[in-house]
This record gives structure tokens, C-alpha cells and sequence, in this order.
């Protein structure tokens, strides 16, 4: 299944690529800096067609086109994020991703994230039990604590001292605000980022949840409580000793 | 000059890159997170060799090693920040660059920005009439307004508020948060940031701001005065109508 759900992947980034130069028809979906464009739309239905083709049976939770409400718990249940940073998308035409990933009975199987425009793919889970980036396996990164690196961050929930971000901020070694939680997760998943505190949707954190729970690392929502995949919603991902250092903080 | 200039960048880089495997030594230089590392002072010894053996007339104005209390004003002074980014260069081993500029009685004559691990150079300036990426010469970008675009701030001076930062953040389209004004600048030189608002050093801007002014875009410090290159100061740089527009909020 793996190899062709990379195949989908490319053949998408492939799709968005050429078509950057042509003109954008750019939406606000909840304000004016919360964009769709037709280039998500088109490229989850893409991805919908390919899904349905190769499996009928399974059931899809995507963040466009009305599929924002399939529950993640019966089932095979594929999980797409046809564009991941669409602001980035839009202002940038650089640094977003497409995100994919497989949940079967509600247990994460598969996860992968593509940084388009860099040619970098971050896939793996369970169901092959490594996680690779391109072609070459990752070793799980260092268990760092908190103070010992670099956090990524929701800009508003760090600003509005949501879930105490600052002093989880200043106890780290500092922020970085990307714009794109695929790019977060890429960062944590290399090792380059310890953590990642933001408010993220299902299709955000689906395919980075289960890369990082495979290299050791764990996410958790608020009040410590297991993510819900059931809408927006406060999340944490860390290396174990991180989190217990976030989870201190009061 | 600049083929020069451009040779001792590279080499420059190609010994950092060797070395990224080897033990760093790091030292805390204001705080526990303003790093220094030997690779920064060995960087800089290793340009301003290569400086003293092309122009020995030359006055050198560096990050390390005593050299930054030069004046910009007198002759010709190179600007040298050897890693720029030593945060990112210890966490992450990537989204750091090596930023060179020469002034000629305070002008800006050449500028250059190395962001090594993704081997891209951005440079020029009046000396040249153009600034190029890499060996091709880039447009200069959209004047874009504030409210337009996506703009690099501090982390500390976004949390704090100071000079009004939250606000010109929440006009703004978003912000993002690099840890290496290099990045910021590259940023805004390629058209994908309008425009960045930090606490920074000479050696942070002199690169950036030559090649900004190239491009039709502005710099300033705090009151609307022109930077001072005497120390660490409040920074802003961007297109003339998000300038306008952040010189507005109040």
C-alpha cells in the first residue's frame, strides 16, 4: 500500500508544481488570513479518486470538500491533508506540504509528509515499523529535555499565553513559528525541533502523530488527554522527556 | 571583488560543513541561549585572513573575536557575521548562513547572505546594480502592503509587544519566527516575507539591508532613523508600502 500512496503523493506535488504559475482562485474559509484555494481542493479530490480506486471500502477524513467529519475509529480510514501551510502556499509558493495518512480501527498505520517544493518525503509507521526519509531510514532522535532545544509554535497561542506557551517558551531555547505543521513535524521527526505546541485539526497532526510515536516520541491534547480527531483541537508533540518538562510547567 | 568574496564564502562554507560531524565547542555569550561556538570564531578568523591578504587597508567589522566595534563610516569595511543563526547552527545543523557586505565611507556596496546547508547564495548591491540568487538575477519584489503579506519577526519582541509588534503582526498576514535574520532577509529579498522586525547587530543587517535597498525596498531603526551600526538596535526592514503602513499603527 505504501508504494502507492508515494506514487499519489508525487504525482500530486507533480500536479501543484506546474500549476504555479497560473493564477490562484483564493478563498477565506473562518477570516481573512484562513485561505483554500481551488489547488487544495483539486488536489485532495486527486488524491480521493486515487483512494477510491485502489480501496472502495475505506473511508476518507480530508480538510476540504465537506469530508471533515469522518470519524477516525471504525474501519480503514485514510486521512489527507491535500495542502498543509496553504498561507505559506499562497504568499510563498514554498514551504507546505501534502499529508497522508492510514488509520485502521483507529490505530495509526501509516504516515507521510511531503515537503513539495524541497523534494522532501518523511513516511513510515507501524506498518513497516521505521520511518524513512526519501529512501533512507531515520534513527529516532535524542530524548532531549526541554530546556536542551527548539520548540515550534502556534504565533497565537504563544502570543495569548494559551496552555502556558510562554513559559514553556522561555524554558526551551526558543521558538519557531513556520506556518505549516507538516514542516513542525518534519523538524521533530530529524530531530531539529523538540516539540510542537499548537492548535491543529485532524489532517494536521495524523501522519506527524504516527512518525513520531514510532521514533519514541509522543502527542497528547489538552490536559494531557489523548487527541480526540473529532475537530480543532490544543495540541502537544515532544520527545518523552520534553513532555513531562511541558506538562510540569504550570 | 565580489568573485572574490564569493570564493572565500564557499570555502568558507565547505570547512563548516566538514566539520558539522566533530564536537562543537559552545559558549554562552549574553544569556544561555546567545550562543557562540568555536566553528563562529574560526569562520571569522578564516575570512578576515583571506580579507587582510586581498585589501590590507581594509577595516573589518565581525560578530567575534573583538572585532565589533568597528565604525562603518571610513574607508573600506567588511562586515563579516560568520553564522548567523548560531542557535539553529547547534540545534539543527541547518538554517544558519555566512552573511558578508563591504561599505565604502558607510555606503553599501555589495552584500551577501550564504544560507550553507541549502547551498544558496543571495548577493549584489549598487557595486554589481543587481542582486542575484545564485548566478541568476532576481526581479525586485511586489511593493506589497502590510496587510498583504507575511512578515519575520523576534520572538521577545513579538511576546513583549515592544514598538508595537503585535499589532503590526495582526495586520500583517502572519508572522514567522527563522532564528536567523540570513533567512529573513533571503526571505524577503525572493518576495515570500514583505518584511522583518527585530533586535539586531550590525553584522545581522549590513548584508541584508544593501541588497533590500538594491531591490527598491527600506530599512530602518526605532523613530524612523537610519540604522546607527553601533550596537544592537531596534530593526526594521521592508517593502515602502508595508513601511508606511507600519510606520501607521499606533
Amino acid at each position: 500500500m505504501e508504494h502507492e500512496i508515494i506514487g499519489w503523493i508525487y504525482e500530486a506535488a507533480e500536479r501543484i508544481k506546474s500549476g504555479l504559475g497560473d493564477a490562484l482562485k483564493v478563498d477565506q474559509k473562518k477570516g481573512r488570513t484562513d485561505l483554500v484555494t481551488n489547488v487544495d481542493q483539486e488536489t485532495q479530490d486527486f488524491i480521493v479518486k486515487k483512494i477510491r480506486s485502489f480501496d472502495p471500502e475505506a473511508k476518507i477524513l480530508g480538510e476540504e470538500n465537506g469530508l471533515d467529519q469522518t470519524p477516525i475509529d471504525h474501519g480503514r480510514v485514510f486521512v489527507i491533508d491535500p495542502i498543509d501551510g496553504t498561507l505559506n502556499f499562497v504568499m510563498q509558493q514554498e514551504n507546505f506540504c501534502i499529508m497522508l495518512a492510514v488509520y485502521e480501527e483507529g490505530i495509526g498505520q501509516l504516515g507521510f509528509i511531503y515537503d513539495v517544493m524541497r523534494d522532501e518525503l518523511f513516511w513510515g509507521g507501524p506498518k513497516v515499523g521505521k520511518v524513512f526519509f526519501n529512501k533512507q531510514e531515520l534513527a529516532a532522535p535524542e530524548n532531549k529535555m526541554l530546556d536542551e532545544g527548539l520548540i515550534g509554535m502556534n504565533a497565537a497561542l504563544y502570543r495569548k499565553n494559551l496552555y502556558h506557551a510562554q513559559e514553556i517558551a522561555n524554558t526551551s531555547m526558543g521558538i519557531r513559528v513556520l506556518g505549516c505543521a507538516g514542516l513542525d513535524f518534519i523538524a521533530i521527526i530529524k530531530g531539529t525541533q523538540l516539540g510542537y505546541i499548537s492548535m491543529l485539526s485532524p489532517w494536521d497532526y495524523a501522519a506527524g502523530k504516527i512518525m513520531m510515536e514510532q521514533l519514541g516520541m509522543v502527542t497528547c491534547g489538552a490536559d494531557n488527554q489523548p487527541l480526540n480527531f473529532r475537530g480543532r483541537e490544543f495540541f502537544i508533540g515532544a520527545t518523552q522527556a520534553a513532555m513531562k518538562d511541558i506538562q510540569a510547567v504550570k
